[in-house]
């Protein structure tokens, strides 16, 4: 090359991207397949629409500014109009409704699996490039299309391995707080007063009881002596909210009642209770109870953008944080009712309903449940002791892969030292040696390398898994294939 | 929605893209699957890299402008620095070798499959969104490395169920007619001369060796008239070129022959001949004869980007164009010996070899000849005549699943009428009714729907399939999920 160094371009990665490979793609096929699987049995058809949309497709333009929202990737087109890359997979599944509504089955029931990209700044595993798995039901309002995707999302959580107890799939319903609102004779239209009551509640883990109790009220005095302005609800308001959120019922039944009471003057909120009761009627009659699905009105995520039942898959098992901390893994998906996406285009509300799985928490999830079990088979790398030879190294890699195993020839041109390194480095579990010598008396050496770095390791605890197995082992050429089956039978 | 119809966004597809579902996408993903095998048993790796790559990192940017090529979608970072989509899966390799080069176990070989995105004029069947499958190994010089990839590439295209004469692999080395060139006396760094004898030579499947000689010497006037400059090579030049890539020889030893004849002098061409030979003894050892894998001198293509052996895989058997013209399909996969990627980065030359199969292509040829096997499984759609039922319809699927099957409720709120024809559009195999009847005996009622629709036809051909048959059955509903399997056994 001409150029000289300061002309090169360096070899980095975009800020916020990453690149993949072996084992941790091969976990997530693994988990792309599973989901798959299970969906697919339901019924679910798969839907790919492309990386890009009209910005104005995915309502992404900035208020009254002619530019798009810096969250998504956008770049003007040749034509003048502006294209963004998708952000979530639900804003393209709209366009595409919109734009098939006459010929599509309906209620339309689709899959789909893709990259998404976000604009934002990246952090330590803030990622802009990430995986979503979503399922929908366009076009029924009826709450079995809820039921079924709480029930496919319970079976593909079991289907990855995970134990019931090891997870929870919670249940709410944006109706009956808009419901408990109104009845307390706050105005739904009072934006402002209901985004402070929103974000009180979402506070409840952190502040408990009396901390939302303040917030709802005047307001509330924090460690630091700074002071949050509250809602301004009357106590009985206030009381009413908190009956709400948290219960003092002693089961679900008694809790349900009490909430029926709170929401029974509001059609908003009857209507709330009437589809949740729907719900839970077809997930008792299946068998999936409360250890699986639960109501739980303490889940109010995204409220804005749902309109009816919400859902989150939160696991339950503790885990270790970056900073050392136990703590519960939590949500690995959600979803809900939203009735305005396809309005947008056509006017008219169609009633949808969805869940999302973030695919790369709920791999590292899994991870640490010791459940990415789509581990590579074991690979055997035959070295090459002269290039003359490497036809018949080539014929010896085709045996094996008509037997199944996952072999390579060493196509480099190191000599026998580098080849043994290469095939160390590659995690090989066996090397073929064939030398002359061996050759004339129609014998192959295997090496088993797994083996042979436990005995390099020269500690003590190493004898039980040694044990008198031997690092090498000359066998006949022609019952190559079942001595390295043999091989590998003893080291699993 | 309170928007007036003029300010709704349009729901439509950008230009150039495509929205792709049901049975493409499971043919799709059936072909992706067993290349996938084929390769993994190989000891490929898998590696994924993001969709976006710095600009000058693609290479991407102007001659002498500070703008990306606009071959290729690129934006600025809000940190001012170019980013662009990746336009193959080939540039962002030679970015991860450069950067990982010290840690990577050399030969590195890996496959990727992913999304490459080109900015150019989109038109039928011209997207600008497509998928690529590519297999590279890099950091090898050895011949080995391009036989291994011609034999994978051949196991590839059988495992997907194409027969042999269905498919050639042509192989050629850009050495060897850089060879003949210098060995006749062009120099090779005379590009515009050499320019000119490449696209001579690609014209010869349409012009002929008259042709071709006329446009290697002084010049050719066309049908029209219309005089075309020629390279200015003296007979006996355009003899040794023309000897070359329209032998006369009687067999492919004869070719070899003559062409050592004609490179002898040039140490290049002497390489080329060199590497060749050492492909074709271990392809030959192995089985991989000229029906699979031939060399072909015709072979020219992307020979400025090529160092080395060049390959493309093309099919052999006829298909109808849009024009309803009978043509050989052509190529659907390709690649080569490239040495400079990495340098460009590194200034160090690193030499590489892969090859890359365009997917889309490929189903297309599989398709045309009925191999795209990876159908979806039967539809079961079962009825819902009453809401309150649905647990009891939710409970039916939860049964055929278990048993393997797939299998949905209705999850809108249609009547019967609208629930059948839901059932129809989805091509389902069989709908399920349980009626009150029905279910105070304790039956369900099997309706066939492929059947149905025969009938429905009206047409004498019909009598043979439909038989004795019957479109509708009433079973005991113990005994679900054996009579459904028995139906789907009678169509199948």
């Amino acid at each position: 090359m001409s150029k000289d160094k300061s002309q090169r371009p360096k070899a980095r990665l975009p800020r916020g991207f990453r690149d993949r490979s072996g084992a941790e793609l091969a976990a997530e096929r693994g988990l792309l397949e599973t989901i798959r699987r299970v969906y697919e049995a339901y019924g679910f058809e798969p839907l790919e629409t492309p990386a890009f949309e009209y910005t104005d497709a995915l309502g992404k333009f900035l208020p009254d500014v002619d530019r798009p929202n810096e969250g998504v990737f956008s770049l003007k087109d040749d034509d003048e109009q502006w294209l963004s890359l998708r952000y979530d997979l639900t804003a393209p599944l709209a366009r595409h409704v919109a734009a098939n509504f006459q010929t599509l089955a309906k209620p339309f029931r689709r899959y789909a699996v893709g990259t998404v990209w976000r604009n934002e700044k990246p952090g330590p595993g803030r990622f802009r490039e990430f995986t979503q798995f979503d399922a929908d039901t366009v076009g029924s309002a009826n709450p079995a299309a809820d039921a079924e995707l709480l029930m496919m999302l319970a079976d593909t959580l079991e289907a990855l391995g995970l134990k019931r107890g090891d997870y929870i799939i919670k249940l709410n319903n944006r109706k009956l707080l808009d419901g408990v609102l109104e009845a307390g004779g706050i105005a739904l239209d009072d934006r402002a007063r209901r985004g402070i009551v929103l974000r009180a509640i979402d506070k409840l883990d952190r502040l408990g009881v009396e901390g939302v109790a303040a917030l709802l009220g005047a307001g509330r005095k924090d460690e630091s002596g700074d002071f949050t302005k509250g809602a301004g609800l009357s106590d009985e308001q206030a009381h009413r909210i908190l009956a709400f959120v948290a219960p003092d019922a002693k089961d679900e039944e008694e809790h349900l009642n009490q909430i029926a009471q709170l929401v029974q003057s509001s059609a908003t909120g009857a209507a709330g209770l009437t589809e949740l009761e729907a719900i839970v009627r077809i997930l008792g009659a299946c068998g999936y109870g409360p250890d699986r699905i639960m109501f739980d009105t303490g889940v109010v995520r995204g409220l804005d953008y749902y309109t009816g039942a919400v859902f989150e898959a939160q696991l339950t098992f503790p885990v270790t944080n970056e900073d050392g901390e136990e703590v519960v893994f939590g949500s690995v998906a959600g979803g809900g009712r939203y009735d305005d996406l396809v309005a947008r285009f056509t006017g008219q509300r169609v009633p949808a309903t969805g869940i999302s799985i973030g695919v790369s928490r709920l791999l590292a999830a899994l991870s640490a449940r010791g459940l990415n079990a789509a581990a590579q088979a074991p690979l055997i790398v035959v070295t090459v002791f002269d290039k003359a030879d490497s036809p018949a190294a080539f014929l010896m890699v085709g045996e094996m892969r008509a037997a199944g195993l996952r072999a390579e020839v060493y196509v480099g041109n190191g000599k026998m030292g580098d080849q043994f390194k290469y095939a160390d480095k590659r995690g090989a579990a066996i090397a073929i040696v064939e030398g002359p010598d061996e050759r004339a008396q129609g014998l192959v050496t295997l090496k088993d390398l797994a083996l042979g770095a436990e005995l390099a390791k020269n500690v003590e605890s190493r004898a039980e898994w040694v044990g008198n197995r031997q690092a090498q082992v000359s066998v006949k050429r022609a019952a190559l294939v079942s001595e390295i089956q043999k091989l590998l039978k003893r080291d699993s």
